[in-house]
This record gives C-alpha cells, sequence and structure tokens, in this order.
C-alpha cells in the first residue's frame, strides 16, 4: 500500500500535458495505461469503452485535421481515441460518466508513470470524421480522444481549481462545508 | 514519485465496497478526498461538479429511501452527493464525463487511505427527490451518491473486466491490439 496520501498526491499533481517528446511509448506501457482503464467502475459493471491506440502517423495526421488542436495531435506519438459501445450501454449519463472515470485512470497512470497526456474533447465537433478515419462503426460514440507520450520540457502548465469551500455544502445544499 | 506501476496497481485493485464499519471517517479524510475530486479535468476547465458531504443520519436516512440499495447508505457513515452545475455547463456530454473523473478520482483517493467506497449510480430513479431532500436548486443535476467508510471484514467482493484484446484495436478498429 502506498503511503496515505500518495493517490492524492498523485491526482493534485497531473496537469494537461500537450507538447511532446518525439521519443515512442513502448508496448508495455501502452498496456498498463489500458490496464487502468479497463478497472474503471462502470453501471452494471457493462464496461461501455472501446480503443483505438493510433501510432501510425498517417493516421494521426488525418485526425489532426480534425481539430483545431492539430499541433498537440502531431506532436503526440501516442493517441488513445475512447468510445461508448451503443450495443452495451444500459443509461447513456451512465455511461458517459464511466467513459469519463476510464480516461481519468488513463491520465492517471500515464502521469503516474512518467508521461504526460491531455483529454481532447474538442474534437468531438468532427466526430463523424473521426469515426470514418478510425473505421469505427455506427454503434459506437466518440468520447473523447487522449494524446500521450512524454513530456518536452517546460509543457506542465499551471492550473487552477475552485476551492473545496466553493464547491462543498455540509449537509445540505448551501449550507458551508467550513 | 511512486514506483512506476504503483498507481496503475491502486486503479486495479479498487473494488466496490458495499458494507461499512460503523467508524467515522474523520474530517481531515474527507477533505482528502474532497481535494482529489476537485483536481479532476473538465473542458475549458470549468469544474462542473458540486458535492453535499452527508453524515447526519436522519438525512441519510431519507436518501436510504430513494434506493433500493437503502441498506449500502444505512451501512455507510459518510455520503458524498456530486451534481452538475448547468449554470456553469458548457457541453452536457464532456460535463458528464467530467464528473465521471471526479467521482473516479474520489473513489481512488479513498482506496488508496484504506476505505471502501462504491458509486450509486440507481438512485438517479429518484433524483427529484434527492434534491428536495439536500436542498438543491434546479439549476444543479444529480449525477451520482457516492457512499463511503472503512469497509467491513469480507466486503471486498470479485469483480471481472473484460480483456484489453476485447476492447482495444490497433490504428483502426477492429484490427486487434495484439
Amino acid at each position: 500500500m502506498m503511503e496515505k496520501t500518495q493517490i492524492v498526491e498523485i491526482i493534485r499533481s497531473r496537469r494537461s500535458i500537450r507538447e511532446f517528446l518525439a521519443d515512442p511509448v513502448e508496448d508495455s506501457i501502452i498496456e498498463e495505461i489500458l490496464e487502468a482503464g479497463r478497472w474503471a467502475p462502470s453501471g452494471l459493471n457493462n464496461q461501455p469503452w472501446r480503443f483505438v491506440v493510433v501510432r501510425d502517423r498517417e493516421i494521426a495526421g488525418l485526425l489532426a485535421g480534425c481539430t483545431r488542436y492539430s499541433s498537440i495531435i502531431y506532436s503526440a506519438p501516442l493517441l488513445i481515441a475512447v468510445f461508448l459501445d451503443r450495443d452495451v450501454m444500459y443509461d447513456h449519463t451512465k455511461d458517459v460518466q464511466a467513459c469519463g472515470a476510464t480516461i481519468q485512470n488513463m491520465l492517471l497512470a500515464a502521469h503516474g508513470m512518467g508521461l504526460g497526456a491531455v483529454w481532447l474533447g474538442e474534437i468531438l465537433n468532427q466526430k463523424d470524421e473521426v469515426m470514418d478515419i478510425l473505421n469505427a462503426p455506427g454503434s459506437l460514440e466518440l468520447m473523447a480522444v487522449v494524446a500521450l507520450g512524454y513530456p518536452a520540457a517546460g509543457s506542465n502548465r499551471s492550473s487552477e481549481r475552485r476551492d473545496i469551500s466553493g464547491i462543498t455544502s455540509k449537509e445540505r445544499f448551501g449550507n458551508p462545508w467550513k
């Protein structure tokens, strides 16, 4: 077991990384990331997530054409497209939450292993094109593309969050936590 | 930094815990869990999650009446209701994913600190009643209730996941990962 709050420190120190070294990501590391993804919780344990791992530069180039963050996609040696499989869906909201949980697991695993990553959502504006490029059947719904790699120097930007007191109530809404 | 794959081991060893000891959860532990929650990523960093921490037994009893998993709620000394704040929403799907990420962060933090937890989604069937009990304004949307506490002996049930090969394609959908 880790020291008590070490997991929280990993969670807290993770930031979106948008610039990467050219170094490829080893298969064994990718499998640890996928392993983290597949152990997310889901309603009725339906595991609605599906992954496409993209390292091919030609395919990555096509995907770069689907987002205004193309420079991130060109920089990243590894992409993981995450889909919701509507064939196993039981509740769209809960299944979308589960996809959020699997993505977060992968981001944390990447960070914990020294990689950087960023969750790309803007690419959903061109989801049909992404589906075509990746040969995804109509039963799938694109949830996000995660770009990963070893972080370039200086790629760790600051980021802020609201204080706990600004988002948390005690017992009933509106009653301050502290 | 942790050993390379320790974060993955934390992720992999987490299970839903549905029976708890009566021991209360200290404020400092709750704050670590909330800290983990607030550091989730969100689109445009809009942080759409809102939390209500419930320990009051009377309120917990009312919430127990909103789900067929009332025994879990009675057993748990701590509940965290998670809401999406529609006032800061920018894209419902992405914001629901972000709520999934914040819930997963809290589940992992709890597990990493020796607590057990379970993500309750079935209670969404009675979301209006939950909103009333917790005085939640109509601008909020209930995402889940997380039940937490120190795990009772024998509460760690087995759970399975599909193999990586069953959920992952290489380069394009349908092309096996391995």
